[in-house]
C-alpha cells in the first residue's frame, strides 16, 4: 500500500490530536493519537503535527514529498478559504491563527483546513454511514452536539463558515440554560452534561464522577431509571430531528460521537418523537442511521478536504 | 413593452388565482386575479387559467406562440422535475396531478411548477428584498406560515421537494397544538390564529372576526395589549429565526406575507431575541428584512421559474 497516494488528515480535538496517513479510498494505513494539553497552543500544535507527519512517513517507508497535502479538522469555526482559524473557545491563544499557510511553511505540504463536525460530515458521508446521500445532517453528540450538513452533494459551510450549529437548536424556551447563553437549546438538552444530571440518582459501579457510559451500563443491567434517561434524552433528540428534517428534507441523517454508543437505548423514542413530530412526505424520505467510522471519521474527512480541494481526486 | 419577450406568472393561492405576464426583469406588466373557489379543482384551475392567460396576451396585443412559457406556483408539495402537484391539502380533487403536461396541452406553452413559497422566495430573490444574497431563507407569515431556502445561489428544495418548512419547526414542545399534529411548532404560535387568539381580549372597532390587521390599528392607536400582542409574536419569531441563523447561517432572512405589515411592531422583539438566542458569527452576518415585492412575489417568481429551467434567460 506504501505507492498509494496519502494524504494526512489531522483531527484537533479537546483532549487528543489524531493525525494519519488516509488513502484515495479513505483507509486509513497509520495514525497516531497525542495529547493536546503539550500540543494547543499554535506554534506548539504545528510542532507536534509535523514530527507526528515525519514519524507517519517514515514509518510507511515514504517520502514526505510523496504525500498528497495536509488537512486539519479544528474545533470551532475556520475560514477554509483564507486558511485561517477564526477562535477556539476551548483552547487559548487561537484567535485568527493562519494555520494552513503555517502548516506549509513548516511542512512544505499544501494544507487545507475546516471545522472538525464539517470533516467528520465529509468523512461520513464520503466512506461512511452517509454513503450516497444526496441531502445530509451529520449530528455529533458528547460534551458539546455539533453538526454538519451536505446539500445535493456539497459540504455546506453557510454565509460565514458557522453552519451546522444543531447543538445549538433552541427545542424548548423554557429549557435548561445552556453554555452559549442561551436557553434550551438542544446541546443544554441532551449534552454530556444534561445526561448526566438526569442520571444523577442512578446507582453506579466503580468511583469518580458519573458518565454516559454508566449510565448505559446501568439500562443493560436492567436498570428501569437508567433507561428512561435514555428514553428522554431519545425524544428531545427527535424533536431537534424533526425540526431538521421539515427544514432541510435530508434523506439521510447520520449520528455520531461517543453518546451514540447509546444507539439501542435512545433510538426508538428518538425516531417515535421524529415522526410525530415531523410532516409527512419529509419523516418518510429520511433514514436515520449510527455513523460507522467512529473516532477515524475526522481524519478521514480531513484527507478528503485534501482532495476535494487541491484536485488530487 | 409589447416586443419585451414575456413568461406567465401564476399564483394559485387559497382565495384568489393572480395570473400576470413577467418581463425578463421581473417587472409585471398586466396581471389579472380571480376567485379560486370556481376554479379549484383540475380541470377548472386549467382552463379558468388558459382564459385567463388568453386576455392578458390580447391586451397586450401579443400572440400566446411570443410568451416564453407559464410558471405556476401551488399551495403545497409539488415534484417539479415530473411537474406534478402530490396533494393540496386545502384543495380537493388535487393528489398526484400532472398539471405542467395539462397546462402545455391546454395552453401549448411550455410549462414549470414548484411550490408556491419556493416561487415567492425565488421572486424575492431575483427582484425583491432578497437581491444579492447568496444563502437565504425567505419566511411567509399568514394564516400559514411558510418558508423557502436559497443556498449558495440556488433554490434548495430538499430530497423530496419539501425542504423550508419553517413554519412547522417547534419552538416550545409544550405550546399549543399545531394544525399538522404536532406540538408547538412555529405556526401554532405565530400563525394568523395564534395572533388572534392572544388579541382577543382588545377592544376593536368594527364588526365581524378580529383580524391581525385590527390589532395592528389598535397598536397604532396606542393600545398596549395590542402592542404586546405583537411584541409576544415577535419574541416567538425570534427564535424561529435563530434556530434557522444557527443551522444554516444565511447573510438574509426575507420576511413577506400579510402578517408582516405589522412589521414595525414585533421587529425589535423579533431581532432582540433572535440575536440574544443565535451564536455571535452568523448572528452578526445576518440582515433581516421585509419582502418587497408584495403579493406580486409570487408571479414574478413564477415567470423566474420559466426562464430558469426553460433556459430563456
Amino acid at each position: 500500500m506504501s505507492r498509494a497516494r496519502l494524504a494526512v488528515g489531522v483531527d484537533f480535538g479537546g483532549t487528543n490530536i489524531k493525525c494519519g496517513l488516509v488513502t484515495l479510498s479513505g483507509r486509513v494505513v497509520r495514525s497516531h493519537t497525542f495529547a493536546s494539553a503539550a500540543c494547543a497552543k499554535p506554534a506548539a500544535f504545528i510542532e507536534c503535527v509535523a514530527r507526528s507527519v515525519e514519524q507517519l512517513a517514515a514509518a510507511e517507508g515514504i517520502r514526505r514529498s510523496a504525500l498528497a497535502g495536509i488537512g486539519v479538522g479544528a474545533p470551532g469555526p475556520v475560514d477554509g478559504q483564507r486558511g485561517l482559524v477564526q477562535l477556539l473557545v476551548n483552547v487559548p491563544g487561537w484567535r485568527k491563527v493562519p494555520l494552513a499557510s503555517r502548516l506549509t511553511r513548516r511542512l512544505h505540504l499544501r494544507a487545507v483546513i475546516d471545522n472538525d463536525v464539517n470533516l467528520v460530515t465529509l468523512g461520513e458521508w464520503s466512506f461512511g454511514a452517509g454513503r450516497g446521500a444526496r441531502n445530509l445532517v451529520c449530528l455529533t453528540l458528547g460534551t458539546g452536539v455539533g453538526g454538519g450538513l451536505m446539500i445535493e452533494g456539497r459540504l455546506f459551510r453557510g454565509s460565514s463558515g458557522t453552519a451546522g450549529e444543531l447543538g445549538h437548536m433552541v427545542i424548548d424556551p423554557r429549557g435548561p440554560r445552556c453554555g452559549c447563553g442561551a436557553r434550551g437549546c438542544l446541546e443544554a438538552h441532551v449534552g454530556t452534561a444534561a445526561i448526566v444530571r438526569l442520571g444523577r440518582a442512578i446507582p453506579r459501579q466503580g468511583i469518580g464522577p458519573l458518565t454516559p457510559e454508566q449510565i448505559t451500563r446501568a439500562a443493560e443491567r436492567g436498570n428501569r431509571r437508567a433507561q428512561a434517561v435514555w428514553a428522554r434524552i431519545g425524544a428531545q433528540l427527535g424533536i431537534g430531528l424533526a425540526n431538521v428534517v421539515n427544514l432541510l428534507n435530508p434523506d439521510r441523517i447520520v449520528i455520531g460521537g461517543g453518546v451514540a454508543n447509546a444507539w439501542r437505548w435512545f433510538y426508538p423514542t428518538m425516531t417515535h418523537t421524529m415522526r410525530a413530530q415531523a410532516l409527512a412526505v419529509p419523516a418518510s424520505e429520511v433514514r436515520v442511521v449510527r455513523a460507522r467510522l467512529g473516532n477515524r471519521a475526522g481524519i478521514v474527512g480531513a484527507a478528503v478536504l485534501v482532495w476535494n480541494e487541491l484536485g488530487e481526486r
